[in-house]
């Protein structure tokens, strides 16, 4: 699946030409897991999604959350020096081509999510709601609002609560879109489609607590005390609490699947692969 | 019309909560002329489009025009301190507020686009089309490319073309994809659409031209000189060139209407209000 991302992401961008189509080029081929689309793909496919179909609208999911990455590692936000193991995108092609790449980056993942394979009424109809999804889980009420709490949090007053609305949004939501987007694509119902969407949700969340995890435990005797407010689970709770919220949250995203029947196998794989990943 | 566009802003703004939104408010409230949208109205009242059908378009194309305003201020691109009569948006919230409230603005300029009024099969067409053109002017192949090649130009060695190419892409493509997107909503056939995406090119361009005359004709003494390589067509190349331009651009923008016959009243009436504004 993974490569099938990957040679679709190139397509997206070779045929490109420019400061920004470069800039871009740099931010994607820098590699990452892929996880986001993936989850497309597995929801899509568990329906009768066909890959062909399912593709465009995973690439615009990576599109769109590869920008939120590079919007992370500005010196006004996280102020990253690297980003999956290359320099943060700013720092090779200098903040003003970073931010417009992400611009750019954001525009083509809405342009990808309005033109799922085939053009047909159904996809027609299709095109209108998932550019509406993405919108939903990136803009004012989604991610954006997540990084902008997130830089605000006094961490010293930091409780459970907003540390987890804040991953609600910042993580939670752009999941969740992956896999109601996909299993929308593959047809699914209404009932499995909220389904998806709160397997996403719990998902996502507990993916970036499982994050902090891993970095607490990379480095064990460093604390990994929040930089600039960032609401680092494992520093504010301790490493039982978050473990222990992870354990919750992969229940919660479990159980949520039951309306899928037996067509949730791959995702429940899925999920196990993300609770036990090393990296 | 700027009363109707004002107040769907409002409406757009008033219903949503947060940081985000409550940055995104004030670069909308600040105000502005609402050219953009009010071309989307006007090429698509010269057809058969309702003001209500139209709206969301004309609401879509001034948030991602508000949108690149707020990026075009940064102090990493234009460093600028005022916009609009008010401290520039990451004056008041602050670099990262600012940008996270552009990128949302220009997510639900996706969104807004998404939604023509009406849910019958034309609509849905429709609004896959209006996603693209948005994409196409905005993003990789416009704004963007535009921003990063104007910020990158050496302007001791910038030449007509190349100045002319960069405001192509950075404010013609949007007039150009405004009045194009309206005709489509409006119902208009492809060789009227192809007409008012030319006008608007055109016209986009003279209105920048005419922007760096005001600039100098309005602080005469101080010559306009090109800040952070911003090309400014008088500062390069002298008022009379520029004024020709001017003319030349808004002859071309009115021969481009031909096709529309009596149509085109109204739009070649908004060129000439452009053609002699004051500010």
């Amino acid at each position: 699946m993974r490569d099938a991302i990957n040679a679709g992401l190139q397509r997206e961008i070779e045929r490109e030409e420019g400061r920004v189509a470069s800039a871009m080029r740099r931010a994607l081929e820098a590699g990452g897991k892929r996880l986001r689309p993936i989850a497309v793909l597995l929801a899509g496919e568990a329906f009768r999604g066909e890959r062909e179909q399912l593709l465009p609208y995973a690439l615009a999911i990576e599109m769109v959350h590869t920008s939120s990455l590079i919007l992370d590692d500005l010196p006004e936000m996280d102020d990253a020096e690297e980003r999956r193991g290359q320099p943060a995108l700013h720092r090779a092609v200098g903040e003003a081509d970073a931010i417009l790449a992400a611009f750019a980056m954001l525009a083509r993942g809405f342009a990808l999510a309005a033109q799922p394979a085939g053009g047909g009424r159904r996809q027609q109809e299709l095109a209108q709601k998932l550019v509406l999804l993405l919108e939903n889980a990136i803009g004012v009420r989604g991610m954006c609002e997540g990084q902008s709490r997130d830089l605000a949090l006094d961490a010293s007053h930091a409780d459970l609560r907003s540390v987890e609305a804040i991953h609600r949004l910042k993580t939670g939501a752009l999941f969740a879109a992956a896999l109601e987007g996909g299993g929308r694509i593959g047809g699914a119902e209404d009932e499995a489609l909220a389904a998806l969407f709160l397997f996403g949700k719990n998902l996502g969340l507990a993916f970036q607590v499982r994050d902090d995890l891993l970095d607490w435990e990379g480095d064990a005797a460093v604390p990994a005390l929040p930089l600039h407010g960032r609401p680092n689970f494992v520093a504010l709770f301790g490493v039982e609490a978050a473990k222990e919220v992870v354990r919750d949250l992969h229940e919660t995203a479990r159980r949520a699947l039951a309306p899928l029947g037996s067509r949730s196998a791959p995702l429940i794989d899925f999920a196990t692969y993300l609770e036990v990943r090393e990296s």
